[in-house]
Order: C-alpha cells, then sequence, then structure tokens
C-alpha cells in the first residue's frame, strides 16, 4: 500500500456527509443488547404478507438460481391490468426509494431545483442531495403539506421536481383527490410531480384522484411494502407516460430485481381480499392508537395511513425524551426529525399485544417525565 | 395534458440510448411462442441454492414484512468471518451489478476516463455511460484481458478506473494470482482497480490473490449469483478499506436488500460443503460441453467459470448462425457481442440433461449450417 488515498472521488461525493436517512431498529437492539417487544416504528405491516404471497414464494426459492425476467413482463402486466393502464406505463423498482434513487438520476444535477416539504420524506433528500440537486423546504401547513405553498415555490424556483407525499408521511395526513388533481393543473411548466402514494391503499376512498396514464407530468409512487405487508421484498412500482416510463431504461439495473419477490407481489395482487382485511385491521390500530393518545393527555392526529402521528403538545425536546423513554422501555417507535413536526412521536399500526406493550410503555414514561 | 414534454432530463440522459445489456430468456420465449427446454445462456447455476438456503427462505418469508436490517449486520459480520477481513470491509449491494452502479456513481461523470476491455462485461460499460464516462477499451489478448494493455491504456488516459474480471467473462479465461497481485502493485497513481471475482468460486486454487484489506487500489467484487446459485436473490458485495468503502454509505439504497435473500445468504455461505459439491458439478459439466464442442468440430477454450465458450471457428456471422440454430431448436445459450470474441457461443454448466439437449441441438444446427 503505496498511497493514503489512491483514487479519485467525484468531488461532489466527497463533499457528501455520511448521513444515513434512518437508523434500524436491528441497530439500536444491537446498541441497546436488549429486542425491542413491539416492532411499531418503520410504518412497517405487522399484519403480514398474504399467506398466498407467502406460500408462492416459500415455493419458487428453489428456482432462485434464475434471473428474475429483466422485463418484469408478468408483474408489471398484472399490475398495468389493476389499473387500468397498460405495462408500458409501468416500470418496477426496489421499492418506492429504489425508484425516487433512479428519478434523482434522470433529472437531478448540480444546481437544479427540487421543491418538497420541510420534515417529508429524509430517504427521498436523500437521493436528490445525492445527485447534487437543491432542495428547497417548504414548512408544513396545520401538519399537512402545504400544496399551494409548494407550487409557489416550485414556480419560484424553476424546479425540475415537487415531491407530494399523499397521504403523507411523517404525518399521516392527506389531501382529497380534487386538491391534488388541480396541483397537477396549476404545476409550473416543465415541472414533474412525484407523487408518492405509499399509503393510499390505506386512504380513504377519493384520495388517490384517477389515472391518467397519459399525462407526463406526473409520476405515481407505489409499493409492495406497505399495505401489501411485503417491505423486505423491495418491490415497488412507478406509473407514469410511457415515454417518460421508458427513460428509467436507460440508467436502471435490468437485473435487479428479486425474482421470488415479484412472484410474491403477483399472489400479493391477486389476494385483494387479504389487503381489505388489512386495511380494516389496521384502522382499528389507529384507532386504538390515537385512544391510548388520548387516554394520556395527548392529541393524535387524524392518519389515513398505517400509523399515527401523536402530539405531545410540549417541544422537540419533550418529544424526544417520550421517544427515548418508549424506547428504553422496548417498543420501537419513531419521531418526526424537523420542527415543528418533531413535537410530536409517531406509532405504527401493531397486533394488538404490540399496541398494549406501547399503551404501559407511553404511560410509564409520561409518569417519569413527570 | 397541455404540454409534448413537460419534463427536463437531465442533458446526458436525453442523449444516452436506450440500450438494455442483455435480452433475458423470458423475452425470447415470448417472442418464440415457446419455451426453451435448458436454461444455459446466462451462466445461472442451474445446481440451484443449497437446501439449507431454500429451508432458510422459506422459513423468512412470513417475516417478510419486515425491512432487512439497514447495516446487514450479520450477513456482512458472516462474510468478514468467511474472508478473514472486518465487517467494515464489506458493503452488500443487489449483485455485483448494483455494487458496479454504485461504484460509477461514486466515481465517474463527464469525461472521466475509465478502462475496460473491448467485449467485457457490458453491464460495467452500461453504468459507466449512464454515468457520462469515457470508456477506453482494450482489445483481448488471446482471448485473455490483456493485463499489460490494460495497465498501459489506464496510465495513458489517466483513468481513474480500471475494470478486470478474473476468471473473465464472456470468455472464461483467467490469470494466475500472482500476475493480479503484480497488476495491483504497477497500477498507476490514482487508479483504482475494480476487481470482478464473481466467477471465483470456480477458478483453480491460486487464481485470486489474497485479500489485502487495507489497501485503498482495489475493490473485490463477490456474489452468490453464481457458485452459490442465487442470481435470482440479488445478493453481491465487495470487499475494500474501510474508508473506500465507507463512501458507498453516502449514496447506497440503505433500506434496498431483500431480506429473505440475505437470510438465505447466510444459510448459503454456511454450507461450505453445497459450495464445494457445485463447483464439482460444474466442473464436470464444463468437461462434458468440451467434449460436446469438440464431438463437434468445434475448440472449447478452456475455462474457470461456470461455462464454456466455444470458437466456432469463423467469423461473428458463423457464429450468430450457431446461435440462432441452437436457440430456435430450444436451448439459450448466448455469443460474446464483440469482435474478435464472438466467433464463439458461450454456454453455461448445465445438468445433464441440458447437455443432452444442447448436444443435439448443436449438431442439428451445423449439419443445417452445411
Amino acid at each position: 500500500m503505496s498511497k493514503a488515498r489512491p483514487y479519485r472521488l467525484r468531488a461532489a461525493i466527497e463533499a457528501l456527509p455520511a448521513t444515513v436517512p434512518f437508523v434500524g431498529p436491528e441497530a439500536q437492539e444491537r446498541a441497546s443488547g436488549k429486542r425491542f417487544m413491539a416492532r411499531i416504528g418503520a410504518n412497517e405491516c405487522v399484519f403480514g404478507p398474504s399467506p398466498k404471497a407467502v406460500a408462492a414464494m416459500a415455493a419458487a426459492e428453489a428456482e432462485l438460481w434464475k434471473y428474475a425476467d429483466p422485463e418484469g413482463h408478468e408483474l408489471r402486466h398484472a399490475l398495468a391490468r389493476h389499473h387500468g393502464v397498460q405495462a408500458g406505463n409501468i416500470v418496477l423498482g426496489g421499492g418506492i426509494d429504489g425508484l425516487l434513487g433512479i428519478v434523482a438520476r434522470l433529472f437531478v444535477e448540480a444546481g437544479v431545483a427540487v421543491v418538497t416539504s420541510n420534515g417529508a420524506y429524509p430517504t427521498f433528500n436523500f437521493h436528490i442531495a445525492g445527485n447534487g440537486g437543491a432542495l428547497h423546504k417548504i414548512p408544513y401547513r396545520e401538519d399537512r403539506e402545504d400544496i399551494a405553498a409548494l407550487l409557489d415555490a416550485a414556480g419560484r424556483t424553476r424546479a425540475r421536481i415537487l415531491y407530494l407525499a399523499n397521504p403523507d408521511n411523517p404525518m399521516g395526513t392527506w389531501w382529497p383527490a380534487a386538491d391534488v388533481a388541480r396541483a397537477i393543473e396549476t404545476l409550473p411548466d416543465d415541472c414533474l410531480l412525484l407523487l408518492d402514494e405509499a399509503y393510499g391503499d390505506f386512504a380513504p376512498e377519493a384520495t388517490a384522484p384517477p389515472i391518467d396514464a397519459g399525462d407526463p407530468r406526473v409520476l405515481r409512487f407505489r409499493t409492495f411494502s406497505k399495505a401489501y405487508g411485503m417491505a423486505g421484498a423491495r418491490v415497488g412500482y412507478c406509473i407514469g407516460e410511457k415515454g417518460l416510463i421508458a427513460q428509467f431504461e436507460k440508467i436502471r439495473d435490468h437485473y435487479g430485481m428479486n425474482r421470488t419477490a415479484e412472484i410474491g407481489a403477483m399472489a400479493a395482487l391477486a389476494d385483494q381480499d387479504w389487503l381489505r382485511a388489512t386495511v380494516e385491521k389496521t384502522a382499528a390500530a389507529r384507532k386504538r392508537i390515537a385512544e391510548i393518545a388520548k387516554a394520556n393527555g395527548l392529541a393524535p392526529i387524524p392518519s389515513a395511513t398505517n400509523f399515527v402521528t401523536i402530539d405531545c403538545g410540549r417541544d422537540s425536546a419533550y418529544a424526544k425524551a417520550v421517544l427515548a423513554g418508549v424506547l428504553d422501555r422496548g417498543v420501537f417507535i419513531r419521531m418526526p426529525g424537523v420542527e415543528p413536526l418533531s413535537r410530536c412521536i409517531r406509532v405504527s399500526a401493531g397486533q394488538p399485544a404490540d399496541l398494549d406493550a406501547f399503551a404501559t410503555a407511553l404511560a410509564d414514561t409520561l409518569r417519569a417525565l413527570g
């Protein structure tokens, strides 16, 4: 080894901080030396994948020596039928995270303006920063992403991309479909809307505007990670106008999808009964989390997702103390990272026993905090 | 829809061709309307994953609602023990393809010189082109990657990256460890060697130089896709100096790994008996492919991989005709894409029945070609 630093990174990479969007629960368990008794912090779906998906995947493992079809033909066609679009309107990716990474590479380079909400999905910011984009972060308004202000900022900054999650993470709030449709119609020229609908399956009927697969002004992001209960599979997809979707082919990792996961996604998609049951169980869990919050004098924020964000009623330092207390009592939850959202904690839907554990941990924590 | 093209791609993306590194066998089956009777074209491992890995994955599918540990702690530590390095020397990725994509983003931008062999791994070229790099392609010499010429070109072009696969794909040839070690010692200043050892498990004992995890001049790429029989899982890893490996954290998709696949990889790694048996079955298959080639008057090239590249003895057009004839007879194989390598066809190790089918298809094809 003759030289201290015998390689030349891109200058933009040298300048990037070594941030990680989220620390995982496993790392927290390793640090504390204790296993969590409830895992309700990462908006995973504790109700699990459809048993039919589990069976299909288990049956497929012996064939894992085969690469997945790089065109994802069967799953894309099944999704196209499901959404009433064509297969050419759909691209598969390694979850929405992976797809956002590709979009960032397609559109963003040094100096490109991108608009999002301040405190919205950190992984989106991670990918934009990783490509040198200039992020403009617009404050939430009454705990919702502020569509009017986002549109205004996109026009003012000549943004190439506007990110909107509906329903939103980390607040769980949402806009009715009509408002989102109006936002699409009033987008500034040449600004693409990334509409992250990861939590859309949990939302009331008229939350997602109808899909217009011929409209090149918007990309819709969906996933098997949330309501389909397959976060660990890494199967997401993006719906959009064909010419725009075709751009993904230029840079995506064509052999990047797990073959078994695609087979599982096919089976999960076919089992809409399981999906409905999951959505019902999730709604019941949301109700219970809200009751626990209120019983402890805290204010749950109405949610259209699989989590409930709870206003702890004081500042970030207090919410952090609540979070720490709940974690310390063996219940994995999270909290928003940015003020004023960070006056809250965020609790994912859980099994009844998970929520019992949360109820106890929260009450004990608040008592200890005085 | 008010505008024809209401988004602004990066200019470099606009200019990229919509090439795909490889068309999959499934697409060929859809085009022909016939299923292949033997799938021995993509260097997949027909002998499959360890049954212990299959069982571990099947048992894990019900837990797929969990994201994988973003730090990949258990698998990285198991790999570190296996290779006698530390976990900080290892980064996991979605196969070597996915890792090469990250390396391209770390090092390559418009105008950066990169050196590879002409006809070597197309997916590497795809990632370099996708980041605007200037590829310098050095001819093979006697069907091997020409290390001396590659080093010379790297110095001449001030390349940031030099790609070398050992053993090589698509020719199956290899260099002894001592030659690779010498190449590392004589790398031009500031040029990083990407040593793709995807096929290393099949190679003779002294093919891979010892791993010096403190040496920041080289990144070693390994995978569960080949000898471990898990191509569809998308689990590869890169071994390197800690500071260099830490750079991956800045841009990699931290939650991008399939959870079940990591569990399968752990079990596969623990079953070295199965790996040895696979390597033996592969060696027997290589021998059989070589015999089939010779029996048909063609010249197999000695291989240290899980495929045999067969010199058809004439030009590219002839090899293409042989390829087409074999495909048409229901046997999926491939051929190198660039002259003079494209005088050959490439046949992956198969089960005895797969190779019987190949023998028949090849003989019939050559007879038909006259």
